[in-house]
């Protein structure tokens, strides 16, 4: 089973979008914990714990491991073996250099570690990501419209009657198949989202920024139309609240969001 | 002395553009080293003690290390420790992302570790560099016209009469200042280079694609018209040779090129 089965199966069982982003920050866990490196870990087990039966996966986004270096690449890999293998994982790390470096960065997800999938930056284009492809049985999605302020700086910029994130779009549709080719669309964007779930009908979308980020779900629910796609929340759910029951809270809100976040096939 | 006066510095010092790019890659370096990755470490010492009197510093690019996750990151920070505090130094990571993520690499790579400079991708806009920019003292290089094929697929397409890489140059040189943001142009493309230049005048160019990737050193230095830059080979001079005197033959390719990268200020 590649990883665009397992997402599929995951979404047929569970009903819902729903993945827990694993942003963990040591300035914003509860006070309880102790402020050092390891504490990172014992709350994103706890989390996991609170959230396995509802969540259909999980998001490590690389930067706030990497700010511990060596000691945070070793929490990356601990939280990722303690993830119960049949949930969907994303290595957020949107990589992405020439074709023999790329292949090294593909190598440290998909081999040394075993993300299901990641996420890459398109700017240098098709032989920066070729490498990713390679790996056959991965999902790789590619940054198309992101849900920051930035996203319009250059990604909506217009050249041949289409901006720029359709060019990546139809462009980067070409590099492999529906099953390996996903796309990164900002929920804040649920027009957009929607005339990208009409081009890129069975591909999946990483759909970031509810919650925190001010993007609706009822909107993307709606844009998405039932394709298959992984709609993460970070930030409202492991920071729910900042109490000793805090893993409490953040199963309630998880259970909460996923009602709203309905795949209804 | 802030990154760009560092650099400025050794120019006038060592005449010359020369930067060693330490792509080190277990199974290209010569045959007597042990299958291992403490090897790696060995093995850059080697190429640091041959080239530190004759290059300006020294290009890491992380996803080589990144390939054997923490112990990859523990070689990073052990390699960074050993080449002298005078020599300019490139985290050539390609990070990325929304704001408050941002931060937390810039904190990876500027406080954890305390390189000099990072490379960063400028497909998420400015909240996604602002992070790396308030880190006063050093110097953030936004990849601009890369030297791999893939920068034909979106660089240089054409939104209002100029191309995306444009856009980004111009776009970025208002994000910060002549001393913090530098520019990631590829020595594939000389003739862009020198237009480049032209409205970056004083910005630090990083330049890498000479030799393996096919980039002419005199073109290149012929298109920077003596303005600040690191001009990075990595390839050609690290794996000079497989024999046992590597280390020699090291050596004197990082001194033909340095001639032929000559600062003639």
């Amino acid at each position: 089973m590649n990883s665009y089965q397992k997402l599929n199966s995951l979404l047929k069982e569970r009903k819902n979008y729903l993945c827990v982003g694993l942003d963990t920050d040591l300035n914003k866990i509860p006070a309880y914990f102790p402020k050092k490196i390891e504490s990172i870990l014992e709350f994103n087990k706890l989390i996991i714990n609170a959230t396995k039966d509802t969540a259909i996966g999980y998001k490590i986004n690389f930067a706030f491991y990497e700010e511990y270096g060596a000691k945070g690449y070793d929490i990356i890999e601990q939280t990722l073996d303690y993830i119960p293998d049949e949930l969907f994982t994303i290595a957020d790390a949107k990589r992405g250099d020439i074709g023999n470096t790329s292949h090294s960065y593909a190598k440290s997800v998909f081999e040394k570690m075993n993300f299901d999938s990641i996420t890459v930056s398109p700017y240098m284009g098709k032989d920066s990501i070729q490498p990713f492809l390679e790996f056959k049985d991965k999902l790789v999605f590619i940054l198309c419209l992101t849900s920051n302020p930035g996203s319009k700086d250059f990604q909506t910029l217009i050249a041949d009657g289409k901006p720029i994130y359709k060019h990546v779009l139809n462009n980067s549709l070409t590099w492999g198949n529906t099953e390996n080719i996903g796309f990164v669309v900002g929920a804040t964007n649920p027009e957009q989202l929607k005339e990208i779930r009409d081009i890129a009908k069975e591909n999946v979308l990483l759909i970031p920024g509810i919650g925190a980020q001010g993007g609706s779900a009822s909107e993307v629910i709606k844009a998405n139309q039932n394709g298959p796609a992984i709609i993460n929340s970070s930030r409202s759910i492991i920071y729910a609240s900042d109490e000793d029951k805090f893993n409490r809270d953040a199963s309630d809100k998880a259970e909460q969001l996923a009602v709203n976040l309905y795949y209804d096939y």
